[in-house]
């Protein structure tokens, strides 16, 4: 597919597939989210949007609503439609029988199974493609997914709250709350779009975290709330210190722990591990990789969040700054090496800043 | 004065008047920056600002260019018109002479010799007084002399350059640089703003800083280039450990030192001293008052601009963030006492938020 040229229909109709698309954001992983809509002389005749794996795709969804009309219609994908019998059959087939004339895509799909051969079928088949329109906002909607399908690993954001001089607890470890009640409220949001919670030792044991996702039921899009599943717990405990009173052992949700030492016996049957020698960040994401997750968040202390930034394998840094001081006697954000030059520190680029609240939101990308 | 009802119009020459106000805000003080606009029938027939210390006061000016047609004209200023014989006459008599028939003003001076004075003897004289019009962006403009006519205290601007995660510095004391030029140059442009920079002794022999005004005469406004004077340099150093070698010894400026222990015979005489039993913040606050300075900024290391924000006596924090994080072994920005609890930290509102080439700049006033 080359970038071809799109008018001014195509990218309002493209812009109604993305915004479907984008509910299913939070639901849809290990698969990506996808919107649909299907045209015909200037009317819309099918929209759909995949929702959760296992359920019919975005373009089934539009085409089962379309019925008839599809023959000769034009399809809008934010995503190259699927050429393999997965869970459910290739899209690209249902197109086709269904008589669709055009698509026009945002992105091809770089999953192994597809990449390219969604867009073979559909050619051979005669049907005029076109790909290349809204491209950033398809990658941005699946950044974790892409992610996972190019690297193996999951998209990782390493979450800080924090005051205006970077301390994320006084020093006596009081951090409730640094940040106001919006910040919070938004830091749940950022856990409804990710697979796994990734924590460590020290937060466990300074804040015995519940990490589940507390959104009331009106915050999620209506057509997905059946479909809400808890996020991964995951605790990197090298020592397995954790003991079967800490929320993670509440079974309440899934958890996983990366130990070292061996299992104890008081950690109950639910919770899986998985035991290494050592406990490296790229090990972690490998292997929640495997398990599906396409979108990470790291909630921890300094010495896991400044482990993840000095590996290199953060995507986005997202912090909470509130308006306070704390000074030089507070817990630092980030353990990492002392760096002997400015050159050598991580640098990122702005990508977003907002005020949530009292609180200022700062997204920072890794720099290129 | 009582705030009355104004036109369209009046805000429209009041917004002028500020204009023409800001020109001289980088040299007024002592005194504060005040434009003033004359109006005749829709006219604008004179148009002044105060452009440094000793020169004609804004309404000299714009009396001067109206000449005879200012009779039954309005006049805008930013503040009263004063009333007391300074170095110039009172600008209230020159208005009632030159027969000015309204007067429209921004704000009441809080200097002790004019404090309402001005508009009494114009009032007293027939002329309509009308004031409260744009009052928050008069104030704005002089919070600086504003702040000093109400305490005796200058205003207090500290500025901070650190890292995402609140380091000034990495672990061994490098930090050029951690701020990108353009910030690097906003911060000139803070300096220029300013009477008096205030740094310690740890910048003295970490950086040796020459604390001088580096602007390009294009950027100074074309009608107060010639009163640029450079702002006063005052560096607190208790055990006087400053070398005549260093550059703020250099009498390229001048420079004044509050000190504990006896003043040094190596010490040039253009030096200024103030010897006092301990430093602190107030005091030296209290004697740059007494000096006329209107700002202040205070560029130094985590020990005195801590010692500044713990006393309570900052009106501003500007923190000039920069896109990388440097770690718990850099330098901490601020050192504060070890606060026990979140309530006791000190509390910011933020006012301004923008990216300066690729850093943010924050701009926090202390929480009310």
């Amino acid at each position: 597919m080359t970038k071809r040229e799109f008018t001014a229909d195509d990218a309002r109709y493209m812009a109604e597939a993305l915004q479907l698309a984008s509910k299913g954001r939070w639901t849809t992983a290990p698969n990506p989210a996808v919107g649909c809509l299907l045209v015909k002389n200037g009317q819309v005749i099918g929209r759909g949007f995949h929702q959760v794996a296992g359920s019919p795709h975005a373009e089934i969804h539009a085409l089962r609503e379309a019925g008839e009309q599809a023959r000769g219609a034009t399809a809008y994908v934010t995503l190259e439609p699927c050429s393999h019998h997965g869970r459910t059959g290739p899209c690209a087939d249902a197109l086709i029988d269904a008589g669709i004339k055009n698509l026009v895509c945002a992105m091809s799909d770089p999953n192994p199974m597809v990449g390219g051969q969604g867009f073979a079928k559909l050619l051979a088949a005669g049907i005029d493609c076109k790909s290349g329109l809204m491209t950033v906002e398809a990658e941005q909607l699946n950044r974790g997914f892409l992610k996972r399908m190019r690297t193996g690993k999951p998209f990782v954001t390493v979450k800080l709250g924090m005051s205006v001089d970077g301390r994320i607890a006084l020093g006596n470890g009081v951090s409730q709350w640094i940040t106001g009640e919006a910040a919070r409220r938004d830091v749940q949001r950022l856990r409804a779009g990710v697979q796994a919670i990734i924590t460590g030792r020290g937060t466990l044991l300074a804040d015995n975290p519940k990490l589940t996702v507390r959104l009331s039921e009106q915050e999620w899009p209506a057509e997905v709330r059946d479909y809400r599943k808890a996020p991964l717990r995951v605790l990197l405990d090298s020592s397995a210190s954790m003991s079967a009173s800490h929320h993670l052992a509440d079974g309440l949700a899934p958890t996983l722990v990366f130990h070292c030492a061996e299992r104890p016996d008081h950690w109950p049957a639910h919770l899986q591990n998985v035991q290494l020698d050592r406990i490296e960040p790229e090990w972690v994401l490998d292997e929640l990789g495997r398990r599906g997750c396409n979108e990470v968040l790291v909630e921890a202390g300094p010495t896991l969040s400044g482990a993840f930034v000095a590996a290199g394998v953060v995507d986005e840094l997202c912090l909470y700054m509130a308006p306070m001081a704390i000074g030089q006697a507070g817990k630092a954000a980030l353990q990492l090496p002392a760096f002997t030059q400015i050159a050598d520190c991580p640098r990122f680029t702005l990508a977003d800043c907002r005020q949530i609240g009292e609180d200022l939101r700062l997204t920072y990308r890794p720099a290129l």
